[in-house]
């Protein structure tokens, strides 16, 4: 490998590679290696660290603009290791000749955002480059959240764990397609860019044993549900039809050629519950006004280690391959 | 104002106007309010936290690489506010087409760095965009730190105090300048890039009264001041043949018209220590290998709160105005 492709930061098998043949070889820890959305920290109680840069392009698109983005995009990573968000760092970095009233815009919807979350913004840093050495504006959060609920592992996946969404998959991917597509204002495409704390905390107050969380962003939920099979060492085998998909968003898959289990979410959350409290979780979930369109989408067995199986409805199985290749840069 | 220009980076007047009359406008908090170069948390025990993102360009220079700056940068962030550096995250935005070769030396710089300051780098996130929407890499770090020392702040300032450099000051801006210019061969210039906590540790350890720690990045010794300055409503006196700069760094700011005083530095600390702990301070300073060029440049006095002086050679006095305009972009 002599260079960077865009596949790498597609948040499939290349940025994988990348990640365990050449960031995990140098920076290698316990922490770093989990592997997980957050780090698991102690100094003196246990804390959760995550980062996230956000490149999306175009930064205003229906449903949120990149400020919003890069809160809640943090906050979910935070969310999903059982952590109560607390604090956030921003790094800006912006072209020169940025619009002043859209930076104020997109300052405005991470203040917002932050305060929904009861998050505090609390360090920051602005770096402001050249015309055409970056296109726009991308901003850095890192986020600190106060472990509350613990265990939760992509490596904690066991047999009969039951899996279910949170609500519809692939919006937010959908959505900033059909703008660069120049369709989106025929169809009704929103991005579903919202904090999952609120739901997550309902779920986990109520003593639910959830194995593991995760929000299915860059690669979708074929990306996660690979990472959980591989690093569990389970087969999760999931009923094709009972994935919650928008009307828009199939219409946008068919013209695209594009497949919607790839296309990134950020409102939603992906719980391994044990099989015993799977009723309990979808009622919680579909109880909460961001979990709606919750449904059980499959169950995590044996029957091929390591790999995702896919039952379309008409009885036939096939393995949910990892996305690879170039997927969509700059959707997040 | 309705365009972002390159001197809203600069670390400069204009910086600090962006930072007033829009971030703080809609994030203030106390925490970020007291705009110092680490947030002071309380989870149960006290943690700093702090975030940079790092542009420089070219990536590569004498001294140093974007990898090993990241690290640094960080880090000292951390260790100007009495906390020790314990945890990183990493956040890379990488341009399609990018060598693997030189990515890996980055990176290993990191891990170099990151061991020998005895911090984990415990997160991380990855994105490539396509070629021509940046230029280059660009690299995010936030770390945490846990405060040993508490109450420095740059509104700590107080009479009387003595204001001590740990040695020559603008070297990493001077380098990256001499390398742009195309003169970088034939003189002599690395960057000063490094870790402080060491150094840091030692004059703190020792029960030296220090009211203030800074590094003097962006905008260099003359923000840095400055600010301190204005933070603290004091005046600060400083000598300016006192001040110890490399002959190159001179010869560099002659040839491009440029103030060092103005020059970023990235592995120097400048402290305001109490009158009374001043001398010892100073030779702890001068007994560690990173300090050996350390010196006392100046005072705390009252003569024109919110300014800084600067009595040169001949007796004259003038106020050090905060740099402005366009200082040099991708410098760190």
């Amino acid at each position: 490998m002599n260079k960077i492709l865009l596949s790498h930061g597609g948040g499939g098998e290349e940025l994988w590679s990348l990640i365990g043949n050449l960031f995990l070889r140098h920076f290698s820890n316990p922490f770093i290696d989990a592997l997980e959305d957050s780090a698991i920290l102690q100094l003196d109680s246990d804390i959760a660290f995550t980062t996230d840069s956000f490149t999306v392009s175009p930064p205003f698109f229906k449903g949120g603009d990149i400020g919003k983005l890069s809160i809640v995009g943090t906050i979910n990573d935070l969310a999903v290791m059982g952590a109560k968000p607390i604090y956030i760092s921003t790094g800006f970095i912006i072209e020169e000749g940025f619009s002043y009233n859209e930076l104020e815009e997109i300052v405005k919807s991470m203040a917002d955002e932050a305060k929904k979350a009861d998050v505090k913004i609390v360090t920051g840093d602005t770096k402001v480059v050249p015309k055409g050495d970056i296109d726009k504006i991308f901003i850095n959060t890192s986020g600190i959240g106060k472990v509350i609920f613990k265990g939760l592992s992509a490596s904690n996946l066991q047999e009969g764990d039951v899996i279910i969404v949170s609500g519809t998959v692939g919006d937010h991917g959908a959505c900033i397609m059909s703008i660069r597509d120049g369709i989106g204002l025929e169809m009704d495409l929103d991005s579903d860019c919202k904090g999952i704390w609120g739901l997550v905390e309902d779920v986990l107050r109520n003593n639910i044993e959830v194995h593991a969380m995760r929000d299915p962003t860059r690669g979708g939920l074929s990306a996660l549900l690979n990472e959980w099979a591989r690093q569990s060492g389970v087969c999760i085998e999931i009923r094709e039809n009972s994935i919650p998909l928008k009307e828009p968003v199939i219409g946008l898959c068919e013209i695209l050629g594009l497949d919607p289990l790839h296309l990134a979410s950020e409102g939603k959350v992906v719980f391994a519950v044990s099989e015993k409290d799977a009723e309990l979780a979808l009622n919680i979930i579909k109880n909460h006004p961001d979990g709606r369109n919750g449904a059980i989408i499959g169950r995590v067995t044996k029957r091929m280690l390591g790999k995702v199986l896919l039952k379309s409805e008409w009885g036939t199985t096939r393995i949910m391959e990892p996305p690879k290749g170039e997927l969509l840069p700059r959707i997040c």
